[in-house]
């Protein structure tokens, strides 16, 4: 059996549904021993987290990733346990097997290679890996980076293993996100009865004109990088049940996608302004899930496209779209940060499965980095 | 004991909770025997109702009413046990003593008593009562109506005895009801991720302009009788309760009360160009609940006045203001139909309760009526 293989069965195998990791540090620590890592569990609550670096010096090069998978659903919705790592018809089916322990095992692969083959590499490699990132990402890789941060330990480069791919392994990368802020709105009204509209003052007809304002907003453009910042009503929620009963307040839950063309702040500030100027009584609570990041160009972004065009001979798309990702909580400290793994067509899904070839050539372009940066 | 107190407490002791009438009828008709009335009882459903007739000729002077009651809510909130009618500091407490069992008494005594006075009366006097009116109003006067209309049977004067006053009895009588509309909305869009916005169509975005216009429209200036129609929005709820999922639909719930310078029809025709100008992708369902109904002179309308005046020495005041009732199924036929009852600070409530005095009133009221229509 291929080496990649055998090593995202033995991570699939593990029930490791978020938060929990169910021993695949573990194995991932006795793989890495191997190749001469040393390792700093960093357990935060209910959160275990492992950093592991071999050497000492800079450039540092980080694989970044989470041995946490999404809940399986109905088993019996399965066409195989998902659980159980199965080979069929040239897919490797389980859960998590795309997102994302199929790219943990390439990384572990290219890894122990490269460094057989390369045992005086220049600078050092890590992985920092967390078994929350399906979940409530509060305890991962957050806290990891603020120990880091807080004793200067800067990472160069970092590849995050998501599965960027659409239909090719490498035919996106993912150099960038967008922001994400999440606003819970009330609009206070006086609940009546629809017979006496003069006692009372309706939330829903107050709200109604901000709502469609806000929806028929103009952000900004984006940019090369990122489509315009994109604003959405997620959850409305106003009246009693009865016909007959004017609401006492209306509830919306709205979130922002937005490029680094504007900050969360002026968001935040452009809402109000429209907010207030319809004369709302409301309260608002904000929710900041993360600013936009970019890397736009560097040794990363080469080596990347370098590597996937020499391993496939495609050329790569760096991408912004889709959600947010850990790498939101990188890029910050300075890093350069790519996301790339396979193709995500099934993850989060029933039957989620990768190509077996893929992760042979996923473990190909991650060498061809390591050779590219470190070698 | 004064005879209307005594009447009223043996409806009250009855639990008819809607649409129960728990003996109240038979209560009834055993006191209309003895001034000659013969009774057709008339069951639809689940629904007891009576029509109980003395005399052939016309005119036909009506009164009309409900049994039933709408539940008590939790018995140990009360001060006085709900079904045990209870005299306390001059007022009768219990489920029903305002909303209606008292009008009911009241009528009854001032029948017994006008019969006695005037046994060769001119016309016919008649009871319409159902215990249907706090329910679906489906199988009650509605279907009363409906059998009667059949055989060409035309009520002339009708005074339904709903609780109009509002701080003392006669103060405020009903002429008229406004009417009643109900649409439910639903606006469809294509439910998506909140990252993929492009993939989506947000129904929420697409509902609220027009939802800003409906609530902004004016729709007529009403008259001497009607205030001007309103539009209230009582529901409106779409989300999975996800943050980050455009929903796929968004269901709005409106009602309209409306007065008589605009038709139910030309209401529908109003909302739907708006829908369509916005170009919304919607569904929507229409409950008619009634026309408005006006009875705005006439000999009905002045023997109300003129007894009210000579009983209390009040000036009254005509509204149509507030809910529907079962007026809006009387009207239609030609006939007069006025509504007068007891003051209604305590319909619906936890102790409910009546002036007893107000009873009292209310009989000599009803039957200064009877003299001066039928005498
Ligand atoms: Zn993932
Ligand atoms: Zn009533």
């Amino acid at each position: 059996m291929s080496l990649v293989i055998d090593v995202a069965k033995n991570l699939i195998n593990r029930r490791s549904v978020t938060p929990e990791d169910a021993g695949c540090q573990e194995y991932m620590k006795a793989w890495l021993d191997e190749s001469g890592f040393s390792h700093e569990d960093m357990v935060f609550e209910d959160t275990t987290n492992l950093w592991s670096r071999r050497g000492t010096d800079g450039p540092l090069f980080c694989f970044a990733g989470h041995t946490d998978v999404v809940p399986s659903g109905p088993e019996d919705a399965w066409q195989t346990p998902p659980f159980v790592a199965t080979e069929k018809d040239g897919y490797l089916h389980g859960r998590g097997a795309a997102d994302m322990k199929g790219s943990l095992a390439a990384m572990m692969v290219a890894t122990r290679r490269f460094v057989a083959d390369y045992p005086n590499h220049k600078g050092s490699i890590a992985y920092l890996i967390t078994s929350d990132e399906e979940g409530p990402f509060i305890n991962g890789t957050t806290r990891v980076i603020d120990t880091l941060e807080a004793r200067n330990e800067k990472i160069t480069w970092c590849i995050v293993g998501e599965p960027s791919s659409t239909t090719e392994v490498g035919d996106v990368v993912k150099n960038g996100r967008r922001g994400s802020l999440t606003g819970d709105l009330t609009v206070k009204g006086i609940q009546g009865h629809v017979a006496y509209p003069h006692l009372a003052r309706n939330p829903v007809h107050d709200a109604a004109p901000a709502l469609a304002e806000l929806s028929q907003s103009h952000w900004d453009n984006g940019n090369d990088f990122f489509p315009p910042t994109s604003f959405q009503i997620s959850n409305i929620n106003a009246g009693t049940g009865a016909g007959n009963v004017i609401p006492g307040s209306c509830k919306v839950c709205f979130n922002f996608r937005f490029s680094t063309e504007v900050t969360d702040q002026q968001l935040i500030e452009r809402v109000t302004t429209i907010l207030d100027k319809h004369n709302l009584d409301y309260d608002i609570d904000w929710t900041f899930n993360g600013q936009p990041f970019l890397t736009d160009s560097g040794a990363l972004v080469e080596a990347t496209q370098a590597a996937i065009s020499s391993v496939t001979g495609r050329e790569t798309e760096l991408s912004t779209a889709g959600g947010t990702s850990d790498g939101r909580f990188i890029a910050p400290t300075g890093a350069q940060v790519v996301e790339l793994g396979p193709v995500n067509a099934t993850i989060h899904k029933i039957d989620e499965c990768v190509s077996m070839k893929d992760l042979e050539t996923l473990t190909e372009i991650y060498y061809a980095m390591m050779v590219r940066l470190l070698a």
